[in-house]
């Protein structure tokens, strides 16, 4: 017996999804205007910067990422022969490729951080009282927490 | 003068943008092991079944979804092989190719919708209290307000 939404529920995943497939265009369309990045680029900058070492195993980055390991290949590929990034062969435990962010990937990412952040502030932040970034950050977590994951940290 | 996040909306906006590229990869992980379909595929079959003739002009589904024309094109034609759309001319006007819900495709979305709406229960709305999905709606209307667009009816 299928539990089927309810028009709230129905109205209010429909707007969920719309929002957040616009919002996901428009911040790729302004990063890749002001700075020549995809989102996707920016993405990977932003897990190998996270690194105290700025590099990261393929397969862990595509867990990070949730991407599918053939689309992140393709798009390591793409992203090192612009110089974004290089990658290293890991022979010790044959447990495969290391991404390396590059001083040309770093420039490019402090470059294109200012605006991007800006672009997220103008879009979200500004758009919400404070008691909803509460709520935001609540849904989010609460989401997570049923696909068995724990919450980001800061 | 970068308006930079601070820590809590740092937190916010990581936790969101990770629960939203979990949750697709889920749904779209269920959805194909349950029916085959690709949530790009069920995307494409939602927008057609919306429309009470089941059929919409090529460019005006690239806006509805928000992909860039290329790619709609090349999953349609993937789409077109499996039998789940077909396409026509549309010739009175000269403004290109119409997109039809076949017979076949009417079937694959009746058959995965029930599996997957209760995935979409199960993973968000079984896990906000009410006053949550109010905020949810709220939040993504908001955001949607500043991409210049009103909210989505029922």
């Amino acid at each position: 017996m299928t539990r089927w939404l309810d028009e709230h529920e129905q109205t209010t995943w429909r707007t969920y999804l719309r929002m957040q497939s616009r919002l996901q265009a428009e911040l790729h369309r302004r990063l890749q205007a002001d700075s020549g990045l995809s989102l996707s680029d920016f993405d990977v900058l932003v897990a190998l910067t996270d690194r105290p070492d700025e590099r990261c195993r393929v397969l862990e980055l595509a867990t990070l990422l949730e991407w599918e390991k053939s689309r992140l290949s393709h798009h390591l590929s793409r992203m090192q022969k612009r110089g974004l990034i290089t990658r290293e062969e890991c022979d010790d435990d044959g447990r495969g490729n290391i991404v390396v962010l590059t001083a040309e990937g770093r420039d490019a990412i402090e470059r294109s951080a200012p605006g991007h952040v800006e672009t997220v502030r103008e879009l979200v932040f500004d758009a919400l009282p404070a008691g909803d970034v509460d709520a935001l950050a609540r849904v989010s977590a609460a989401v997570l927490g049923r696909l068995g994951e724990r919450g980001v940290s800061g």
